[in-house]
């Protein structure tokens, strides 16, 4: 770590500040410029908070060259992680891909969708029962009712259910999903993320909508920090000032991720597009720069005229997807 | 509201989606274009939910013409709420200066930071005890005894606190905290927003850094509609490119906010722009624009020489920017 | 086009409007709300200004329809437009590599890359002769001399080559060039658009790191209005929060423009992300999601021990990079 | 400047390296971690180009120190810079208003506003002649007779003139003109740049809406480093995610553009907003925050009912601005 000192430091401020930082069991190097002073501090940094130090007055900048993540850190451990959620593996890879309805509607709904994409070969299978929403008038979803809808289509297929939790009071609820989901507005909860680390259960952590490569990972390490290593990364798009798009699909972020940890990632571009005719593009397009899956809204009801979902694809245009998805993955081998 | 349909509907689609829409007890005036057809829905749109109507494949687009918050909304609450905690009026002509330091770190520092800023002019005083951090091995805070320290320094000052909730599981421990401050991180925390709506807690509600003006008051929306409307609005600076400043912060926020709701806006010039130095003129400006109040960190310890925050002023520096925010205020009546 | 208007606007005012649309030739339908009017605007709105319209006190907001841009637009012109560079092509199934170094250095470094690009599957070559700097202490480019070294690695390698114009002054001297790139900072240089617009030359016009999509079209549109249709489009990536990455390549533009657009649209992985190792996996992905070609910086010294570019590959990466791209065309076909 | 090396550098690398830039008259500190090596660059690096070490690949990352503009920045030059256009002063003290019109569309209408502007107090008058637009097909300006209108106006109320320049071939033109306006498009037009600063003329260089500070800042350094010192900056909001407003006026930029250079700054709270309503409020928070003047657009035509401008003031609503922006003035002294 690097930290700049201000030109009017006095050399007892400086002498003070080292002392205080070899407390902590670094070594710090100095170098003396025309207008600047530079104390290389070299050892386990990781402890330091870079805010306290930031807050010192005679501290001009702070500039880590370590990360300030271990466990997800692929640093430490380059080997990458499979996942294993009852036999169904992610990572390394291990390609998996989650469908299902953006929200559980029915028993009728959630096993006719979940019977579907299984023939079209998803590995698991999602839904929302408790629905995060802008609007305190937007439905919330069915709540302990969907993931009871959930339970019962994983019976007739031995689907893994993947359903996204929004309270910690909610954990208890959860015993028996396969894989909890934390959604982007919730990546930074960090209560919610400490009691999941308290358990063994697999995490799908979505990356916040405005938040960086550094503070996702750092929000695994909450989960890892607590014990619990299952954690599967999703990228869904970040916000930006484009408008056609509901979010911009950061891409860039799936090699960029499997530089800096060695836990897997996949992508879901039907909520990081927002439009279901970009869903096929995205999803090859991820697939080809080395995802470890996708997550993909897949909706029925054929009866009605109005079907199609704005991001959600249709049982048929699924397959369509994970076949094209299947021959990029041979052509990247 | 404006619902533009796609160019392929059929009639038989279009009048599905016009007797259902009316079956919502609207009024839809169709208007048929070269290429599309617009549909004009009359009534209360605020119970329509967006994406359910943008999910439809026939729907091109939807715009909403009213505003969707009801509660906060000035059209329909004209007049301006002043928020009163115990005594200390905010809102209407009534501003409040909330002052103290990031972290209350023990007794004594708190209880001299509470003396110094109530003599220079601060009505609350605020300290964090919860601390949300980006990183699991940084500092998190003194907890429940921080809170502890906090009504130490109010039963000496009988300067009101405000202290920042991080879990729905705390509220219990905030019975005796008289504003509640829910951060930005937790401003879609939707859960813990509709356990305080359960309160008659006064509610410092913080933008969240990525968030939109209309997502904001969507979130103050989800309190009130629970039944507390004592919520006071505060911008802490957006997320842009620019990295010279921790957080872009947005004063036009205040004057807009001004116009959609009749609720407190206050600003927070010390994390909205992460420097000291700019925290005399940023206060000044939201002081310029109409802001009922400011949130400005203060520390103390000037035995120390590692002293002045980056984000933080002396309480000599507080009382220099008072001087001026009061003199602004007689300037703008 | 839809606008609609503010409550308090008088019949006088509205009336005024009207038929101040309908002598622009349009057909206005008016819907009336509780709140608001709405005028739905039937015929050909694109020569509207929706600034001029918005500038209206009565107007509250103006929503287009249909898109301003017709030349570019692939609603009025629905097949693929094939780009032919002295017969090297690009779009509808033709896809073109564009490689070499950020800057023209020498006559040995310009000739010995493009010799080593072209025998690993380059279909053109491109270096920079004049190069835009952020600052203007930073080396500018070997300028005309540049443009020599270029012609005369065409020359011995028969590969068009691409370069990039910094000033609507300098349009004479890229006579002997086959493909003028205007870059990101020129995106919104109208008066250079308007100039290019009447050359035969083909453009490779790259979107601005902070324009929408609808702005990159309406760019295309200038040079397309002054009569030039030669146009090929490149995503570089879009300015964002994300410190990781120089920018964020958006991908999910690809399919975008290529439903909104007939233009060929090429992605560049290498300014796209600033770092060489995401070359790879990005240029995968831009083709996974129907790019129409690629950009790529190439660079060589292999004798210097100082080589390797943050951004830019070895001839030996580069030819990985392409076989890699080839299987995935293959793959998507 | 502070070089961190990448793990895998060879001490031949570093030393090659070293040996190169001590070439360049730094004197190089190293200092070796127990993962990366430190090289602290001391000296003159401001001839250093960052982007061709970053090209280096054992170099993983570089941080300039001291920043790399020299005319315009403050450390060299402390001293607060006054413009003087004909006795018009700006900056240390000296506070500018620029009002008029967005375009010039007659002679009646921008003689008649420069008389009511003058009279509520302006100390120039500005009125586009080239507008740069983003669509081909919306007004482009009167152009040169545009510039003549100007004039006229001139001669009849001794008001300086100010208006944009879109074209480096333009600059003949703008011979009779005061001010030069640089738009927020064109801020890195680096050749227009260049030649403005071969003039003496004053320029009104505007803050690209995606740039960050720093290349505003290299952008004023452009002209300055061509010659001519006569600039005024002005911030006139960034590109955000927020689309209540037009832009997000960023204000902290005033206090700190005043930290980093002696160039007076100024804002446009017009196009800064995008708003009527907020031209007010954001002008008062302008000046509180100690800019040194404002530029505000201001039309007349009251016979027409279709008057006001969504982003546009009467002279009435300025002249209001205009005694608060004075009172506010006196407050801040």
């Amino acid at each position: 770590m690097i930290t700049v000192l201000k030109e009017e430091t006095t050399e007892k401020q400086r002498n003070e500040l080292i002392s205080w930082l070899e407390g902590l069991g670094l070594r710090v190097h100095v170098s003396v410029g025309d207008y600047k002073t530079v104390l290389g501090l070299i050892g386990d940094t990781s402890k330091i908070d870079v805010e306290m130090l930031e807050v010192l007055d005679i501290v001009e900048k702070v500039t880590r060259i370590t990360e300030p993540f271990k466990s997800a850190n692929r640093k430490f451990n380059p080997k990458n992680s499979v996942i294993d959620v009852k036999g169904t593996k992610c990572g390394d890879g291990n390609f998996i891909v989650i469908a299902g309805p953006c929200s559980v509607e029915s028993e009728e709904q959630i096993v006719e969708i979940a019977k579907k994409v299984k023939a079209s070969g998803a590995s698991m299978l999602r839904g929302g029962a408790f629905k995060p929403r802008t609007s305190p008038y937007d439905f919330q979803g069915l709540k302990a009712e969907g993931l009871e809808l959930l339970l019962k289509a994983r019976e007739i297929t031995n689907l893994p259910i993947v359903t996204e939790i929004v309270s910690i009071n909610h954990i208890p609820l959860f015993e028996d999903v396969d894989v909890i989901q934390v959604g982007a507005r919730n990546m930074q909860n960090f209560e919610l993320l400490k009691e999941l680390g308290k358990t063994n259960k697999t995490i799908l952590l979505k990356r916040g909508f405005a938040n960086t490569i550094k503070e996702f990972l750092m929000s695994a390490e909450y989960i890892m920090s607590s014990g619990n290593e299952n954690i599967i990364l999703c990228e869904r798009g970040i916000r930006t000032f484009e408008t056609y798009t509901r979010n911009t699909l950061d891409l860039s972020a799936v090699p960029l991720l499997h530089n800096l940890t060695h836990l897997p990632v996949i992508v879901d571009p039907s909520h990081g597009t927002g439009r279901a005719n970009l869903v096929k593009p995205m999803a090859a397009a991820a697939t080809a720069c080395g995802a470890d899956g996708l997550t993909i809204e897949v909706h029925n009801n054929p009866k009605e005229a109005l079907s199609d979902g704005e991001q959600s694809l249709t049982p048929e245009e699924f397959e369509d997807v994970i076949k094209q998805v299947n021959k990029i993955r041979e052509a990247i081998v």
